[in-house]
């Protein structure tokens, strides 16, 4: 493939009550994308209500600068086949995915002309791409579709499937503080120890700017999950049980977070992440 | 000092809705002690309702066997200064301190006789150690005494305390999963990477035995936290903030957990642990 004339950047966000209280967030987005002038697409393909969604993105997107922001409802798959939405894309500097379901996301455009233009544009046009909540999970080739785990890693509790593959060797999850979500990642990164584990707060986003830097915007934090040492016997206990887990390796990434390049630390567990993005 | 001939057993528990709920640990913690006919003391120290704690550790105890149970109320410092409260401790085989609050403990227990007492028949008599709840916080030589840090680290959230000083380089946590006190503990550790962060969940236990086995028994899982490779900015960002937390280890350790040595992995963060145990 081509590879494009300038590296996509990529916005994962941890989701939010209201897009007016992530103003920092959707600032950074519209900076991303090259800044005001730059057209910018909202897919609420995620959402059984996307009207309103937009009805909340609009305003929230023209406060934080944007002029030429329209909105990419996909109600069916014919409409995420239909010429006119993967025409949408044609202009577009950037592409942020509403929250919602992730499974309704992949379910309505998961092989189909728009998810090919999405892959295309942010691989081949370095057009930036941002995912919130359920957009955010459905960022990676694999993604979180849902189980809990709530105060424990617990096996077989969490259920994979297959996202939009934009992101590779991680699994994304949010609203990840606030509910108490490091269980569950940590339930997948047993499972899948060459997986890193990516948890964002809500109003919060990681950002991975085209030339490797890294950083936080927002109140919260990032944390990073690292399986790849990982002794388990997850493999010998029950459904339901918790498995042994040694040595896994966790990363607190709060807001202000500012790495012109990842540590060493991080950089075997976040470069693969990114290599997706530019074959 | 002299070595105990038998080194002691530690049994660390975090905490229990009612005793007779956990059945296995205490169990478990008779046996440590000798059997059944093992002299055991629990001091209700940490609490403001000692009688009733009695009421419910008695028949517990009973059930898990034991045919020499006594209680061990300090209502007072005079109390833990007191012959009387001391000679219960010269046939004991096992001290079991229940929860509470871990700052009553040591604020009535603290610098007496008592407190001296404990210690040497301890190290030097090999006397088994077990706490529950604020029981188990109070075994290190650090405690933690209160602060909630309830979704993320948060500098400067949680206080800490001197403890009855058994475990060294430890600061031991409770009701761990149940309380979502993983933060908490990953605060905590922030500030001191040199103590072993160990959460124990309710109806829980760490065993760690004089040959150097350990084990988890209950229906939960003990969580460590090793932060001696860990790299953050705590000292420089203000409280109330998230710190950056690179390369915190954490290892999981489920129910029936049973290992004849800490592996590789755990050694270096468990040895010092016992150390204040065998001079």
């Amino acid at each position: 493939m081509n590879r494009p004339a300038k590296p996509a950047a990529v916005m994962i966000v941890g989701g939010t009550e209201a897009p007016a209280e992530a103003p920092d967030v959707l600032g950074r987005f519209v900076e991303l994308c090259g800044g005001p002038a730059a057209p910018i697409v909202v897919l609420t393909a995620a959402s059984t209500v996307p009207d309103e969604v937009w009805d909340a993105y609009r305003p929230a997107f023209a406060a934080a600068g944007a002029r030429a922001c329209q909105a990419l409802h996909v109600r069916t798959r014919d409409d995420a086949s239909a010429p006119a939405t993967v025409a949408k894309l044609a202009e577009a500097r950037g592409i942020f995915i509403s929250g919602g379901d992730q499974k309704r996301l992949m379910a309505l455009v998961g092989g189909t002309p728009l998810h090919d233009a999405i892959r295309t544009g942010v691989r081949q046009q370095g057009i930036c791409i941002g995912g919130t909540s359920a957009g955010a999970s459905a960022l990676g080739v694999h993604m979180v579709t849902e189980g809990r785990a709530e105060f424990s890693p617990e096996k077989g509790a969490v259920a994979m499937g297959a996202g939009l593959g934009l992101l590779a060797q991680c699994i994304i999850d949010q609203h990840f503080s606030q509910r108490h979500r490091i269980n569950r990642l940590l339930t997948l990164v047993a499972a899948n120890p060459d997986l890193a584990g990516i948890g964002v707060d809500e109003d919060t986003a990681l950002v991975l700017a085209p030339d490797g830097a890294i950083d936080v915007v927002g109140p919260g934090a990032v944390t990073l999950v690292d399986g790849r040492h990982l002794q388990t016997n997850l493999a010998d206990v029950g459904a339901g049980h918790i498995p042994l887990m040694l040595d896994v390796r966790v990363h607190v990434l709060p807001t202000g977070t500012a790495l012109a390049r990842p540590p060493d630390v991080l950089l075997p567990l976040l470069q693969p992440v990114l290599a997706a993005l530019n074959h």
